[in-house]
């Protein structure tokens, strides 16, 4: 049995199939050089599930042995299907790990996490994007220098919806003149989730040496810890009350009954 | 035109419609009792809206004239139409006060704005229950001593599986032996959200004096501050771009395209 | 009696007196600068207190009746004496809001405050800085459009070593390359703190319009809420003890004793 | 080389000597009971230091060595030198675990990293403690069930005057009728910091299998991650600028100055 940190990368897998020009940079899909990238490493084993797939590639089996989801889409959010959102969102809560990458912002299962709007302005030029490391001490920076650069990317700028995240790792300077926080933590049940910002299908981002480590840091730091809690509000029993109690007054629920939800 | 807080008291009328000793409680609906309590202020103007009437009384006129939305549900979370809850979520965004109460830590919107599951545990025994202020310098503890108590009330207890709040204002201490996080806030855009546990319709707690008075001091600290930001994801031309920029390489948008959602 | 918002503007006062190009820009020193922006507001009234007064003129009696006290110091950190540290960090956990400039980043008071180290990278250079707003709706942004500019500034550059912010309101951009969270917030007791990052004293920063803007904004949203809470680590008395106790076990301290601290 | 964790257990060592009652409980201190607790577990290698030590036993080089450092200090906090806190807040920083406990919220560590009072009511009647579990899948509840019982105990009460915690872990019931968050996470620059509550020297507390389970998984949590970064504020130079920049106006650092700290 393998020990490696199971990780599924999950794939829009749309433009790819469009574009000359983006097939051209990823023969093989964008998941496909993501997983590549994280496989690289000898503790991680990446496996990779697409939209087109039956139920998006994200059975419960495969969410179940899965420690940490990374997320790309674009072109078709609203595609994936409420069901598969509401399964993934569940193995968050239960500590699966979470990493949402570029315009996965607008992701169903991101918005759904955060409760935001988790809108920003955004500007497709070819500029130059230079990634500030916030806390070099942060296990998701180690091995980066104060910053890096991309070459050529698509531009994503401030104001960004999010709740305020609770750990900020990475800030980019855009050569257009704008500010952006590529890097963020937030935690929701006990998922660790990951925001990080580079990644445009239209240049060789998954290609970029910095962009894989900060990959293969990310999920690291995302694995579970502590155990799967399945929370399920339950109802309280006379036996299970931890001091004497007589029950009084008029009740809604019969003995024996669930809640309402 | 009136300068009082606006408020909307939103309630889902169904258990005083199905149960007379509920109705014997609160013969014109919880909604009213509570919309009346805060109406006892001289500054707060409250009105009510319910399940059952046309888009559930919140149009968006409604809600564009809410300041402070408070929300009272248990038995038909499911009949709440999504798109009302969108609209309402929209509404905090833009900085509409929301006030949680009770049984409502299982309604859509609270749902979908903290990303969590929001269950708990509960038992019905009209037992006591004593509710603690955390920080007795906070707006919504004004006029409560070190806490206040309720005799006969049903008991929500932890784990209450919620995002970290950003100030625990009161925690409840239950007769049975449990505790819980009953004053809780979190903001999602610029909307206060503050989620209050008492509340069970089998008792007259909405017409306990310090839970009134907790109400009051809620809205007044809910109103919102700054201004209606409506965000868009606004794709940045060259004239909005703040640096000279020369594009470069290929790109997905043609001029003047809207960005993918 | 004034119902004017109280600030008391704080000011090191050693730079304008040493510097012949700094006493330039700033004649009657920096706080008079700074207090004569505030004071073109009608709501607010800003007086000044430097380090060369008496208890740096922040005795008791000013603090108290202090709402909001903002602080420039940098040359002279450490001549800031203990003990007026420790009343200004007293009146803020009673709700005395507190906007921290530029290199107060190193004030006494700030660090104790945050716990943090609170260091960050600096240059010299008369750069421009574009200052971007993250939440258009927050009220410290009032009146600012998505971003504004100063011309020539000292430049402070990520990793800035602080806890992670309540909320953040700006982040700049700087023409050499680096950004910086500008606008951060931060609650410690009842009092609202607000780090502003522009002020470096070589360049007339405070005579600029939407500087001056953002510092009546930020002292607006900093004036107290709630009751100034005093706390004093009670001991809890068997008649303050809600639920009837027997006492058992062997004691550390006597009947009437305080704690020890 | 030990490949163990290795955890220094402070303890002041005050009330064991000066108590016969306590030395009964204690008869090694309450240090060497925490440290037997923790090398109960293989993977972990407890050290004792105590107050009366050269350095409070806080040596820089056993600091350097010490991944993770658990503090108990009740009567004597104001005798714990100011440069030994400044030494551990640093190690803190650079990313050392510290498991703050009982009357530890009054040390000097624990106020000057969280920068609030820490205060707090309390009781001291032997009264039974029900120590609930916020989060079932947290690692530091792990082993835990619902929650655990403290048969006699000394009664902390809210309002604990804390910043928000990062996470709650537990919250207590206490019989008297009191409430207390009593397990808490924050994190300041690279240091994870858990406060447990349970602790009071007249009881047995550290020899309850319950309390040594959690101190274990706390002491396993709180383990560095990242890197040791330790943060100087450093100049920028013309060569450590990403953009090319030509330096304007008046500065007030000449070339190869530090900064004003």
């Amino acid at each position: 049995m393998s020990e490696k940190l199971r990780v599924t990368v999950w794939g829009e897998n749309v433009h790819e199939q469009k574009h000359e020009h983006i097939r051209a940079i990823y023969p093989t899909g964008m998941h496909q050089c993501i997983a590549d990238g994280l496989n690289e490493a000898g503790d991680i084993e990446a496996r990779c599930a697409t939209l087109q797939e039956p139920e998006h590639g994200l059975t419960q089996e495969v969410l179940d042995s899965t420690e940490v989801l990374t997320w790309w889409g674009h072109a078709a959010h609203g595609k994936v299907e409420d069901a598969i959102v509401e399964r993934v969102q569940k193995r968050v809560w239960q500590g699966m790990g979470l990493i949402v990458l570029h315009s996965g912002h607008y992701a169903k299962i991101f918005k759904r996490l955060l409760g935001t709007s988790c809108s920003l302005t955004w500007r497709e030029a070819g500029e130059k994007e230079r990634i500030w490391v916030c806390n070099p001490g942060h296990p998701i920076a180690q091995g980066i220098d104060r910053y890096f650069e991309i070459p050529n990317t698509e531009m994503y700028g401030e104001p960004f919806a999010i709740p305020t995240p609770d750990e900020q790792v990475f800030i980019s300077w855009f050569q257009g003149g704008e500010v952006f926080r590529s890097g963020c933590t937030w935690k929701r049940g006990n998922g660790k989730i990951f925001y990080f910002r580079p990644g445009h299908e239209t240049y060789p981002i998954y290609h970029h040496e910095q962009v894989k480590l900060v990959l293969k840091n990310a999920v690291r730091w995302a694995r579970p810890e502590g155990s799967k809690w399945v929370d399920s509000c339950p109802r309280i029993t006379p036996e299970l009350t931890p001091e004497p109690l007589e029950v009084r007054g008029s009740t809604l629920h019969k003995a024996g009954e669930a809640g309402l939800k």
